[in-house]
């Protein structure tokens, strides 16, 4: 059976700022710049999800596309999707909300999920903010 | 001499929240769903400014295009970028910032701006929240 | 109040085969090319809706995306969606499918649903077969 | 018969240099920027060629894709792909290659192949440099 | 001399159905669900063909484009382009055709092609079947 | 402290020709095509550059993207961008302008900004020459 990668794209909407407690104000203002607006800003994200497993002969399919699709939007991606990710998100709280942080995030609630699905497992998280900036996950194994 | 349009495009991420303070609650948040979250989300905006003109032979060219990325960049879009839209633009004190309104803000601040250059006169300004839902304006003239 | 035009962008996925049975194969296979393949070829099509109409003020909006985004996700594309063009859907029996008679079709079937919102009419259909093919079509007045 | 407008997309390499030789090398060097380097630049160009009609029922085609795709793979494109427009393209000779000006010569080389073709006229020429440069042109009757 | 991948992307449309004739119908509803249509529906296909291997100092190339793009334009894609995967294509014969067992398919044909040119090795296959789904293959030692 | 790659896209435009003085004018236009005219070509590159390293809880960033997007503005990009590959850009002098060849100089000249960041490595880059062709260097250790 050859071991083949499948991805699902999505995207989601949400406002965000940069800013770490800790720091004064001046010294947050010069690390995050304009991502430190106190009121925020935002973005179209959008994430691609990659699984890893054996294609089985009698499906032809690493994963049921269906299950992924509907993990990510019925599952995941409501709790982000037209959000403030400073406020409105529980899996986010005392995380500054940089891309990285964020894909750190969606793998440790999308790897329990896809483990349930036998021979597969979450391979990489890539998350764009903008056409200029991604960011790509592969696990703390990695 | 040809007239031909010429159209630059450009970026800005920006939060947002549609309501209308004038709507309960519960109005505001079956008019417009998702995007009534208190807190705001957020887009990456994609605005496409086109000006249409003669084409002079010495210079090819119906209007500088460094000129116009300079209004853009430098005069209209940090108005805008990074910003909330509801709480840190003034030109958009009061107004709802659906797309729509968005737009038309746009085309009032542009439009002097290209009116200086002879010749020149501001013919559309396109405005994308997201790959899938965009507006475009041509003035009240049209 | 100003006049904007607002676009709804989706996707359908659909299997086609261009064909006019009053034409000898040989002809067919001269008109189509690899199009007349005998049974079918496919495409992600990807279709944007145009709107236009005044924006009120107290809702910002030509018409509220979500009702635009229900009608073409619920009403009009399910019957084109992962179907086979010539043999699955009713409202293109015995019309060739080509780009332009499907985005016909669709305007015929989108814009009655539009004319039930007041001040709104359907003012454009882009419809693409491939990034490097599209059709618009403005109405049998235009 | 409906009106349809169709479109093909096509792509050509170029190099370019933004110089009038009537002007003084510093007033070239302050009209067109970094775009007046004497050994040039270059861009990946897309031009999208329109062409309106109605459509015949018996072909359900405004024209032939094939064909408008031949004219411009064939008979047009081949000029200027993978050549310096200032040194290797007749057509250009003596004019400056801005983006409005190649335009312009695309459209008239373009509309007599079009005309050839019952009921169907050149509707537009969409010219890209880049992602965030492009121009229109309608020919010297819009 | 360094190492580096070269990848050529290139497109086909084409329609598919996805059944087990194993299964029942119910079964194969229930696991392939729109995608079991029938009469089969369709894509615009997007592959990737990455190949690996040092640059010569005298060509600066992998590979020569050229002879990549020709591989897959004129030896591969054929089979594949304006074709039902179900029914036209000799070598998925007996295959389910998933994006999966496709891209499994494709390496298997590109895979000697590639071997001929001393130095070079097929590194990787992506297929996406649309902008959101896409599988990618390493071969069977990855 | 997860590791995370993140990735900075840019754009430059070029001029650049294909060819080996060692070579005869036959061999070189064997060998190289269209991409070996004399005056040369051109494209829009696009250079993603993707840095390695862990995420401090501090900053929640793998690098500050305005140092990552300074470098390749400010630094690298200025020397390549609106010149002509073969003439304007020392670092090329003697060097066939390959996309393999060019991702390798920007990799040399990129590598020692990205030391200078304390956990930081660069990881990739990927090189662009036009939508269907793109290569990617992981440098000499790879």
């Amino acid at each position: 059976m050859p071991t083949v990668e499948i991805t699902r794209r999505a995207e989601f909407c949400a406002a965000h700022r940069l800013h770490n407690p800790e720091f004064s104000d001046e010294e947050n203002h010069k690390l995050y710049g304009p991502c430190n607006n106190p009121n925020g800003h935002g973005h179209n994200y959008e994430i691609e999800v990659t699984v890893r497993g054996e294609v089985p002969v009698p499906t032809g399919m690493v994963m049921n596309l269906n299950d992924l699709c509907w993990i990510l939007e019925e599952k995941i991606l409501p709790q982000f999707d037209h959000k403030h990710l400073n406020h409105d998100v529980p899996s986010l709280k005392g995380i500054i909300p940089t891309a990285e942080n964020i894909a750190v995030v969606l793998w440790n609630q999308i790897e329990p999920e896809i483990e349930r699905f036998e021979g597969c497992r979450l391979h990489k998280i890539r998350l764009s903010e903008s056409r200029n900036n991604f960011v790509e996950y592969e696990g703390s194994s990695s």
